[in-house]
């Protein structure tokens, strides 16, 4: 860390060790404004962050954090297409796989804008062509589902956005993700499809993704079943960069769609990965949620930091974590279709920011990443809320609201946002001991009961969160608020001078799961191979996989 | 806290504090045993807690801190039915929903066994006879389907065994769960389900839960508009003890299923709450179910506090959160049928353990409840085990492995075990800086790139993990494990000296939200009503809800 980041950390912490530096409901009180000033708007989001401890002054220094490590220069680079993942040296370069043309993105000599739009080229006329039923199947029947295999970043974001925008009667194809290696998932979905109909994609940059390649063979074999060995190719395609392995698996070259190493996994549902949302959605969707995201790059881009959204969102992300020392983050959408939301953002944040090493190759000082978790709302509030209102440890939210549905339950929608909107003031207002003594006390209940029950029925309050709100959902508007999540994780890592764009902590374990499968194959523990714990599992392991004795 | 307590908590901490309380590699080195010595079973279930940094002399501080707190006392004086849920003054009885008639549990006068089964009588009757079809659909159709609406313990618990043991072609029926006020979540099933095949339950206790009242009449007026009013009963079921309310929406008596005070939301799956399991997965099922989970009950009941699993669970975890200070806890069940697993237990531990106050009315000098959070293995691997590995603040592991798989998928399922078993070594051993050069060096990097690399592939290690191992995933081995995490919910709550039971916390959002709900209504804010950002936010609501201008 540099003397002006040291010394904007050393401004940032001054402040949180004031007294009473977590206190929210002051800042209320003392400024009728705060909400006009701290709530901000880029594209259709309204991004409110009034509900936090962050003062005035807390802000000025946090700004002050911003610039002394170099965000604005930091993002231009990521925009120059310059090796920012430096420990790949990659780029980083998801926002040209959303930008126009003409936006020209550039990665050295490479026209990053005009790769991609060829890329969006291909993968329209293909989708276009099964939707037309000029690509069928091999009985001649038209693709009704799409099947993604895929793992990671291959999954998780096309699987939460087609949860988020598949409208029944309206969305041209089903869609279906695979991803975990356990066959138990495959069963599941196998009963569901029928062969003839099924197009099938499988997304692995080199195509050597233990799980995927495992789920691939299930589902080809599959196929091969039922329609002969020679008509696989026809249900097909894939996502990846490895043709001669997509053609020994029998994929046409035609039928390849790429992507380059300046999209990492975890941001690549916008390139070809994100090939089964234009098939579900059709086209029209998939360019929407790409023009969405877009607008949210085009703010973070040029908006200065005061009122660049993904920005603010990071600094006070950092204010909970090195600040005040609060390890978790909650995500709350208040919409079942965003249900699978909190898994994507759990692998872009923690992903991302799970680091110890800054890019300089020193352990970091600060904490990193925090833990991401959250289910949609209502049912969170019976379910978990009752730590984040009356736990040992604040824990921030982010409450996703969508003002008007697509349906026509107008007394469910109202009391869906209702309560989102209840529980962000109920974490800020908190109840007194003297509020819970009066209420008990109206209720007729004796002072003896009242006693006994008050210190439970006290809210510390003061408790921290953000509301995002959404006009409505759809793919416009998904694409800014994944956008802006996105950013957010770019302009953290450059707060932590870390690189959220590496992941070498996934590699240990697929080092080592090459001996354990070797050792569960042949149904004996290698001597000395592992620890006695390891060991010992391997072992209790073989003898439950033995045949049970003969009775 | 009494004096004896403050000593065994002083005692952990001191052992805590000395140089390397976190290492767990030297606990290795100096005892080749140390799998056996901690690893126990129970029941079908092997867990072992030997990859954990909790020492010979730490185990027997903690067990001496069990002592100190009266785990047993307590433990005891539930089983007799005592109002250990003290500031509701309720026993907490649910394990007496597993046992046999002849366990004879009391509660004061009641014989809490004899009100089990004979409402499990009745619940047996009902769902034989519409396996039978001598219950049917209006129609004279049979009933294929089971809608359970109800939310937080009313739908977690059911939703959770279902998808785990629910087999295409064997079990009687389909489940569904609606739980979300939110009705993209009904729009959302609603195409799947024909009313005239559709069985409707609706649980909920006091037969008021807004969100589960508001779904039933959405569903209540789909199955009107399909059948007839008149014909509505005979789709409609309700596990509830208001009778009144029951009737008034059309329900027959002979079909509300009741459960007494003494059993909590989040531990009511085993009640009249589970009756959607039965009918989808058959009596038999449901009654190994409960059987499976007797047997964990037993174990907790009589084993000895050192080889009592609930009991060392719980110790551990008190170590890492209060000793270590880990704040969050992942789940990671390696079987795609658990996917469900962590929703369940983070109401299961989260709602019960997020406490700030203790039973004796004052604010806890420790920490309490964890973070929970999981996601299936192997996918996890690929998303958040990043930051597990690699971040800054270690994050403890449940690792939930499965021996024996339900299908013929080998080569799935050995990679599958071999990666879970790989994440608990690669946390426990990570890669030091020695082993990482010597690998990059191996592969013919150049020195300058390995410089560059290095710290960036190094892992620290000594992180801990827990293992659970089931020979397979049935009826029997679920009951076990969830009555696990049962139990261990119940001794931390002693170990803290807090109430496990209530859930006061959610009581405040609730309150907030009738008249949020109303201004919401009215399209208008009361004045003075809200903080700036409440305010604020139902107004942009407005004015995103107002009808788009003509143009």
């Amino acid at each position: 860390m540099d003397d002006d980041a040291a010394r904007a950390w050393a401004a940032v912490e001054a402040l949180a060790a004031r007294p009473r530096a977590s206190a929210i409901r002051p800042l209320f009180a003392a400024d009728p404004k705060r909400f006009e000033r701290f709530a901000h708007r880029a594209g259709d989001l309204l991004v409110d962050l009034s509900k936090t401890s962050v003062s005035d002054e807390a802000l000025a220094a946090l700004l002050g954090l911003a610039r002394a490590c170099g965000v604005e220069a930091r993002r231009d680079a990521m925009a120059r297409g310059e090796p920012i993942n430096a420990t790949e040296r990659r780029a980083v370069l998801h926002i040209a796989l959303r930008a126009p043309r003409s936006a020209g993105f550039r990665v050295g000599e490479e026209d990053a804008s005009a790769t991609v739009h060829d890329t969006l080229g291909l993968m329209r006329a293909f989708t276009e062509a099964v939707h037309a039923g000029e690509i069928r199947g091999a009985t001649g029947e038209r693709f009704t589902d799409v099947l993604n295999i895929g793992i990671g970043g291959s999954d998780l974001g096309p699987a939460m956005v087609a949860r988020a925008l598949w409208r029944e009667g309206v969305s041209p194809m089903r869609a279906h993700y695979l991803a975990n290696v356990d066959a138990h998932a495959w069963e599941a979905l196998r009963p569901r499809l029928d062969p003839a109909r099924t197009l099938v994609l499988v997304a692995s940059k080199t195509f050597t993704t233990q799980e995927t390649m495992l789920n691939a063979r299930l589902v080809r074999a599959w196929l091969a079943e039922a329609l002969g060995e020679a008509q696989v190719g026809r249900h097909l395609a894939a996502m990846s960069t490895n043709l001669e392995a997509t053609r020994a698996f029998g994929i046409d070259p035609t039928r390849v769609f790429g992507f380059r190493d300046w999209v990492g996994g975890r941001f690549s549902l916008w390139s070809a990965v994100g090939l089964s949302l234009a098939l579900a959605l059709g086209w029209g969707e998939f360019a929407r949620l790409l023009a969405g995201a877009w607008t949210m790059d085009e703010h973070f881009l040029s908006a200065p930091l005061e009122r660049n959204l993904p920005v603010l969102m990071a600094l006070v992300e950092a204010w909970h974590v090195n600040a005040l020392g609060y390890p978790a983050r909650a995500v709350l959408p208040y919409d079942e279709r965003l249900a699978r939301l909190p898994a994507h953002l759990q692998q872009l944040e923690m992903e991302s920011l799970g680091k110890r090493v800054t890019l300089a190759g020193t352990l970091v000082t600060h904490a990193t990443g925090p833990v991401v978790f959250g289910e949609p709302g209502t049912n969170a509030q019976h379910s978990f809320m009752q730590l984040v209102h009356q736990g040992t440890t604040p824990v921030p939210v982010d409450f996703v609201l969508v003002a008007r549905p697509d349906h026509t339950h107008v007394e469910n929608h109202r009391a869906l946002l209702a309560n989102g909107l209840a529980q962000a003031e109920a974490l800020l207002r908190g109840k007194s001991a003297e509020e819970a003594r009066a209420e008990m006390a109206a209720s007729g209940m004796p002072e003896a009961e009242i006693a006994r029950l008050l210190p439970h029925r006290v809210f510390p309050g003061d408790r921290p969160s953000t509301t995002i709100l959404l006009p409505r959902l759809d793919a416009a508007t998904l694409g800014q608020l994944v956008a802006l999540y996105e950013h957010k994780v770019f302009v953290l890592g450059a707060l932590w001078g870390v690189n959220a764009f590496d992941q070498w902590g996934v590699e240990l374990g697929k080092q080592l799961a090459g001996p354990i499968g070797k050792e569960l194959a042949e149904g004996k523990v290698r001597a000395g191979a592992h620890d006695g714990s390891t060991a010992g599992l391997l072992e209790a392991i073989r003898q439950a996989q033995e045949p049970p004795p003969a009775a």
